[in-house]
């Protein structure tokens, strides 16, 4: 059972979480600073395994929302998280049981870890999308029914809001209304559920996955082991999901673009043993569609990872920067997000990209028959 | 006592609001259909006056925010209104006593009359500007320290929003993003106040006013007698108030603007005589200067009222048209909103004008000492 022990396992969960981040998500380096200051103080966040969590649990999300800069204030205020969670217990008239991560990746990972920390509510090994995503309603929750709202938001002036949305798309456009109003971040408590509900729709074990990653790197590289061989064969005992290195090579070209409180962006690799093939990797917020001399290699919802290829660092979208030598990594998605269902909400068309979803193995099986 | 005894009422009472309105809020006579149907299925909002209200009481506003050109969907919808004082009952926890305009000018001094013809819940004989004002802040209630939160907003998907902001201010900003988002007209439910809290801080007798002008307008017209000079005479023994015609003339052009959710605009006038003398009249959703040959003769928060000169039926901003025939009648606006509290928030400066406000008839005096 995962425990937070001390710093080092934050740090470890941190670094997974920008891998499971795909790019996005924030940089949840802000959210170690304050877990680790709770962990001096004595209060460590307790983590509730699946099998803890009663049927009739009531379970919430805690959240930011809104630019990922903006983040490292509430993470690092204890007030807004306890006004937060009061506000939300009176607000939903329930006791919360148990604190769930809506989005394992990026920086979101860390504010129930902050949350259960100082107010003691357990936090699940769990999230809604075993990854990070860039719309309210893009999360395995929502794809079974369950519904964001009603959610609360608030902002550090104190500005309290509610909504009750007729969907969650809805709750997405007035929540990214109301953020950008509130000077680009707010706070958020969505997605109540019940514990039967989180129990049947959530992604399971993804603080320890993200725990796992984080730590293969640190160990393998301070031990000067094969960090990616391991990482792979960590990722690849993942139930049915598997992983590879899709590219190993040298950023020659960053563009970034900020449009409608959305990042846009284009990194392009030239490979490392100067053969003259180039892969792209396009973001949207997260990176959501590598392409190896045109060809799409791995497409979201599945997880594209650039790491330091010497360090195994992961790193996130805003970090990339021209002369970098990094390796790419696929990642199948969760099973949850694979099926039809899924991807009218989280697919590649769901992105504005005119392709249909095809894992990296098929999508690498392709390719390969292409060339044979 | 005001009694709302057949359509002819309602039409009177739109036609006062309409020139309470100053130019803007929004064509009440949407409202007069709606209250019209109810009128003929045996349904009359009651007016409460002022007495009968009681101290504990619960008064709540009832309007639309956002494009007055949306109104019309929400003053025809008998489902939106009951849900929202349904959900507004449950939110506040009370019975709802009253219920009050915010804004007696325009299409929002008739969403309380739509609203307690179809529910029965008693209406006062009142608001909170005597006017028409574009901000939500901008109330004698919340001049007064009353808060129009919590506050709850609808649209007509069914989309439901709670607001508890730091200050009134915030609530407009917060109002008015969620607003947009909501396809650009909301509905509110907002100040939640006491009977005593709206017995002391509200403008009394607006709706009584309103019908009055309407009245005098039309029957002086029906019955051949001199419009203006009755309108003057009714208007001038209100309280402590004063009216006059400003200008007599015909436009030339007119401009009009929308930028950032407003409506900006400029009318000029030249005199009926052909004299050369000219008038402007810069409006801000509302009107909110006019200036003869460049001096000023009447500014926010007094009424400007620009009104056909054969018919003196009261004209919207939107309705101004190059060629017509007009008089521009100020109107000193009620005493309390000439306070210097008052004049922080409604004052010319809060409408980016650099000058301090001085009533029409300091003006006219001044102007008169400046030709001697």
């Amino acid at each position: 059972m995962l425990e937070i022990e001390d710093l080092r396992t934050i740090e470890d969960m941190a670094r997974g979480a920008v891998l499971l981040g795909t790019g996005g998500g924030g940089d949840p380096y802000v959210g170690v600073l304050f877990v680790g200051a709770q962990l001096k103080t004595g209060r460590r966040p307790r983590i509730m395994p699946r099998d803890e969590l009663g049927d009739d649990a009531f379970v919430l999300s805690v959240a930011c929302i809104g630019a990922p800069t903006g983040i490292v204030e509430y993470l690092t205020s204890e007030k807004a998280l306890l006004t937060l969670l009061a506000r939300a217990e009176s607000f939903y008239g329930r006791r919360i049981d148990a604190l769930i991560s809506a989005e394992i990746g990026g920086a979101n990972s860390m504010i129930p870890l902050a949350a259960g920390a100082i107010t003691g509510v357990p936090v699940l090994d769990a999230d809604g999308m075993g990854r990070a995503f860039p719309r309210i309603e893009m999360t395995t929750f929502s794809i079974a029914g369950c519904r964001s709202t009603p959610a609360l938001m608030m902002d550090e002036a104190g500005n309290m809001i509610s909504l009750d949305t007729v969907d969650d798309r809805t709750m997405e456009s007035l929540a990214r209304a109301i953020t950008i109003e509130m000077g680009g971040v707010a706070m958020g408590a969505l997605y109540p559920m019940s514990g039967r509900q989180a129990k049947r729709h959530a992604v399971w074990n993804t603080l320890t996955l993200a725990r796992d990653i984080g730590r293969t790197i640190r160990e393998t590289r301070e031990q000067s082991r094969d960090i990616f061989a391991e990482l792979l064969a960590l990722l690849s005992v993942q139930d049915g999901r598997e992983a590879r290195i899709l590219f190993d090579g040298k950023i020659t070209d960053v563009t970034h673009e900020t449009r409608d409180g959305w990042h846009f962006g284009r990194a392009t690799l030239a490979d490392i043993d100067g053969t003259g093939r180039t892969l792209t990797v396009d973001m949207q917020n997260e990176f959501v569609v590598a392409r190896d001399g045109g060809r799409t290699v791995a497409i979201v919802p599945d997880l594209i990872g650039i790491l330091d290829r010497e360090t195994g660092e992961p790193m996130t979208a805003e970090a990339l920067a021209y002369g970098q030598r990094v390796k790419v990594l696929g990642f199948v998605c969760e099973a949850a997000l694979r099926t039809p269902e899924s991807l009218e909400v989280v697919g590649p068309r769901c992105f504005g990209l005119d392709e249909d979803y095809a894992s990296i193995v098929l999508l690498a099986d392709t390719m390969a028959g292409g060339r044979g």
